[in-house]
């Protein structure tokens, strides 16, 4: 999955220019969208009706002395995925996009949102509140200083605000006097009241110990000895991304959708282990595991979830120093913490450390995608088949690969929500198929498939772009500089401890040569049964340096403006997962490279051999006998005869057109015709 | 010059990590350093003897109330290059090089400072003064915090301190219960006294229409209206740096070394300009050019230089918004404008303006190459008759490298220190050879020239490697792989408004391929007769973005460390300056690639022809044709034949041996034999 959505990751900015221009979101499902401006004016049935519920926030905020309100989307953690209990925003505003800002005043009620849900906005959204197509704080708070008067207050939950957006709207307020008021109750939840999904209640469990690379009590001695290195001497750690606890304590559960996780808070202190979270979800086995009954400094103890943001300013009351990474942890816990108390990374340790996955949790993460080949190249030869006969559409061609991947050994479900696009519909960031929207799958069309899977011993990440027909030749050199991208990235060997950021051109170097590009990131960091999207690991500015053991996608894409060329509306994509290693090098040094991990050969329908140079497509070519050896004795262990003879025919080492030597060779013989004649 | 001084540049991390593992400067002219540990002590007749100063030093700490004291190595401007009358530094510790931080305390003194300049310290400083080799405010502050007692102050003048400089120091002594304590006096000048060098005097000029490509009229009205634009509406531009006001006003003098500024701030407002400078210093015509008599907006008001901190801060007592360029801007001033009334961009927008030079700045820039390869060549072929004879030198090669610059039409000098390095001197950082210390120049070693010009049309800066014998085989391999990096950046087409930071690693991947790097930048922007290291182009992660019309260097380079081959002693460096210019893609969009501007040939001596791909070499060979069309005719102008023939020579078209079509053509052969036989 190449796209991030910039919620989570307020520092990664989607330029969304792709190719050449600027993105067109075409709405293929529907144009029927609200209409606040005729009379009457026009609601579709998708609307919601937020009358009283803005009414009953606006007594909350009158009460509360605000003249406005700002509703975020994101939850407690900074979660990239947020649970049906957070989705406050959707429930105020109707709109159910994955992205966007919602502020109430007393007049008035304004979202904001990117390109890509402005229609799904306008479908949602009844006439209480105004669409901004704006992101960003500016233009929230331009607009909050026309609606609300000198010396109001706009209050927010501090909670749910991550210390560099609280930043940012205290900046843009400085000298407004206009006051930015935190508030502990969420006002949102105050109104929500019984409508509201319950907290998830079910159980948190061990994930068994042969799908971790180390044992929880390995982890935390490998943290604290951590923190008494580094050089401000913190006496505890506290962590707020929900993986971070899941990653330290080899606990999962399913509070989010996508990722095994649930909700929960660390403070690791140098004599304590403090555990945040619902105590009633762990079994007595569970228990027992964490060490619960004890207070040493290796027992693990439970506090209620609630109850962290008073047992950090308890704590931090003391000749204590607090760790912590700046990136996940909210406003909320950060001023609780006095400046001279705070230690402050922009990762945690924990984030830094699960970057880099140990020889066992590269072989679990190899082992699940050997797993996971075998389902995409069960789908592949399916849509192969039967794609022809036009009975296969977006939607039920995503249900039966999740179904395949489902019956693969150790899955726990899909690890993002399939993106299965035919035609122009691949052209769209973010797109997936419903049950009511779809589209036919056609050997006319080209078709982008971006999906992975959660198995215990790894997440899997990976996209194909296939033609069963006749592509023309603008699809077939966009694929081809696509792929020499992701060839050209993937093969390049660098300097250990490189920033992603100044390496990633080489996935587009062959698009920028003929004027192509995309606006989106190269890639992202992968979890062992954790993150699709592991931070802080990619290609990214903010993403941390190269090394060993770091598990990335590589993921370049094109989507050709609609409509610019007859045959232009198409999106392509082929995402790869990569392990860092070394790299050999004529004169020593230590010196990086990648080895790619996804096992599923590219169409071969798609690549113009005679774009690749020979080095290009020596390096393709031993890719595909890696996937053979690795791919192969699999589906032959389960008798998977036409997959493996299907992947035979697709790893067939594909060989140049070379026109020199060949017109040597007519040479040779027409001189030889002479002479002889 | 690819090198860049960090003191400037605070952001510019330079590696310092050449080539495989860590850089060894070799001290080549000296092992007579201190030894402040054997008894008796011993210095070199080079050491300075600094007792006397840090005594009344420490007087004027004791009457500020101080426990230590940090003098640093900037000037108010925040300038590269420093005039003597700014070498505080240098004058308080004896210690000459142009990067270091001296922090005294009532009982000690020390200076921070990086690897290319331990060996001169040792050399420079005597007893009294602690080497640190350490760079970075951290150890600075962890050192003083043992030095000086809880609730001591900490010292500086507000004027050489950067506002990022400031932060970080006040950052690092937060919460430590020391005070750092801005002095608006500098101490060390109080007690410099009458040795002081005293300030410029001599007169500043207008550069000639000729030379220019805007009239400053122009370009006020230019910044104004971007003032106009600015979202914050500022009603004041603050300009700090020296080749700000230099630009705005063409003007130019020579108050520093190399660079033909003079000491000058400027208050750009709505409706007045006030320009702060030694008002004695315009003659009566320039008074006039200026408009200085009248106080309208188009009428430049003098006020004198040492007034700007007094001015400021009773202009920012108004109803005003002050915009500057924190970069450029020191401490001093930016702490007397109230937070509400500032606009504080990275970059002011005479920086910005600056950067993109129009049609004419570009005609001007390319004439300056023409005159300058020329000056280049003729030391080449000079140097290609005499250096077999053993009769020159480093410096004497230097001398006459810049004479031959000099008689070029418009010289102003050379832009920087010539770096003329022979055989293991080209491994240093730095280097440039002096009247004592110097190398001979032989056939047996590869010889670096590092040079440029400053002329009334443009600024000039670059590198060529030459071998007059026999390469090893490492010494070719290395210099063909620095030429593709050079060659790799130089024909990427990249979409516009993107950071060289992320297309820089174009300029290494030939060297990463088996090993090399270098810890350097790849390039920088430069000046048109104004900074040869002109912020903020360039491939820093803190450069703008690259547009249309800037001009940057390309400079690649290879430094293996010194002793790890037999043959490995050396340093290869080839650098250009090139144009960015819009590029003609096969889709449309807008796209830019570089021009290369420098028109004097690679050694072909040094090239390894068979590394190169075919694409590489068809640019090299085109790149080559654009030498001779517009070299050539200048040459011949000048009736420079020997250097017309030395061209045409060493630009005679490469091309690779082509194994596979050589072998079918013998094997052509061989079969016509056969068949004929």
């Amino acid at each position: 999955m190449a796209l991030v959505p910039w919620a989570c990751c307020p520092w990664l900015v989607l330029l969304c220019a792709c190719a050449w221009g600027n993105p067109k979101p075409v709405d293929l499902q529907t144009k029927d969208v609200r209409n606040c401006s005729s009379s009457p004016q026009y609601l579709p049935v998708t609307v919601v009706n937020t009358t009283e519920k803005l009414t009953a926030l606006r007594q909350q905020m009158h009460t509360h002395n605000l003249s406005a309100y700002i509703i975020p989307d994101t939850d407690a953690h900074m979660s990239e995925y947020i649970g049906e209990h957070d989705k406050r925003l959707a429930w105020i505003t109707g709109f159910t996009g994955s992205a966007g800002t919602a502020v109430v005043t007393m007049g008035k009620a304004g979202l904001w949102t990117d390109s890509r849900y402005w229609t799904q906005a306008e479908r949602e959204m009844d006439c209480n509140w105004e669409l901004h197509k704006e992101v960003g704080t500016a233009p929230i708070v331009n607009w909050l200083l026309t609606e609300i008067p000198a010396r109001g207050h706009v209050g927010f939950d501090p909670l749910l605000f991550s210390i560099a957006s609280w930043e940012s709207y205290e900046m843009a307020f400085r000298g407004s006097d206009r006051e930015l008021v935190s508030i502990i109750s969420n006002l949102v939840d105050l109104v929500w009241e019984s409508e509201r999904p319950p907290a998830p209640s079910q159980p948190i469990y061990v994930l068994q110990e042969t799908f971790t690379g180390s044992t929880w009590q390995e982890k935390v001695s490998s943290i604290r000895s951590q923190m008494q290195k580094h050089h401000k001497a913190p006496t505890a750690l506290l962590l707020s991304a929900l993986d971070e606890t899941a990653w330290l304590f080899n606990l999962r559960s399913s509070d989010i959708p996508y990722n095994p996780f649930f909700y929960s808070y660390t403070l690791l202190t140098d004599s304590s282990i403090r555990l945040f979270v619902n105590k009633s979800r762990f079994n007595s086995e569970t228990l027992q595991y964490l060490n619960s009954s004890c207070t040493g400094s290796m027992c693990v103890q439970l506090e209620d979830y609630s109850q962290v943001h008073d047992s950090i300013q308890a704590y931090a009351s003391g000749a204590v120093r607090i760790w912590i990474g700046m990136t996940y942890t909210t406003y909320g816990l950060y001023k609780v913490i006095p400046k001279e108390k705070l230690v402050a990374d922009t990762y945690s340790p924990v984030m830094v450390t699960k970057a880099v996955k140990n020889n066992k949790e590269q072989a679990l993460l190899r082992a699940s995608h050997v797993r996971d080949a075998v389902a995409m190249i069960r789908y592949l030869v399916w849509l192969e088949k039967n794609v022809p006969k036009g009975i296969v559409d977006e939607f039920s061609g995503a249900e039966l690969l999740d179904k395949f991947r489902g019956e693969e050994e150790f899955s726990s479900g899909p690890s993002f929500k399939t993106i299965s696009a035919s035609g122009l519909n691949a052209a769209l960031a973010h797109y997936s198929p419903t049950k009511e929207f779809h589209r036919k799958l056609s050997s006319d069309e080209m078709y982008l498939l971006d999906s992975g899977g959660q198995y215990w011993d790894g997440t899997t990440d990976i996209t194909r772009t296939v033609h069963w027909g006749t592509p023309s030749a603008f699809q077939k050199e966009a694929y081809t500089r696509v792929l020499i991208g992701n060839i050209d990235l993937s093969r390049l060997v660098f300097p250990a401890a490189i920033s992603g950021r100044v390496i990633e051109a080489f996935a587009r170097r062959a698009l920028w040569n003929v004027g192509l590009n995309y606006g989106h990131g190269t890639g992202h960091g992968i979890g062992n049964f954790l993150c699709v999207h592991e931070w802080p690991v990619g290609f990214q500015s903010s993403s941390i340096t190269m090394g060993k053991g770091m598990f990335t996608s590589i993921a370049p894409l094109c989507l050709p403006e609609p409509g610019y060329y007859q045959d232009g509306e198409f999106g392509i994509r082929l995402e790869d997962v990569a392990l860092v290693v070394e790299a050999k090098t004529k004169y020593p040094g230590t010196y990086l490279t990648f080895e790619v991990v996804s096992l599923v050969p590219y169409d071969k329908n798609l690549i113009d051999v005679n774009l690749l140079s020979p080095e290009q497509l020596q390096y393709l070519n031993h890719y595909y006998q890696t996937i053979r050896e690795k791919v192969g004795p699999e589906l032959q262990r389960r008798q998977l005869l036409e997959e493996l003879a299907w992947l035979q025919q697709h790893t067939e080492p594909l060989s140049a057109k070379a026109p020199h030597i060949t017109s040597l060779f007519s040479l040779l013989a027409v001189s030889t015709l002479v002479i002889l004649s």
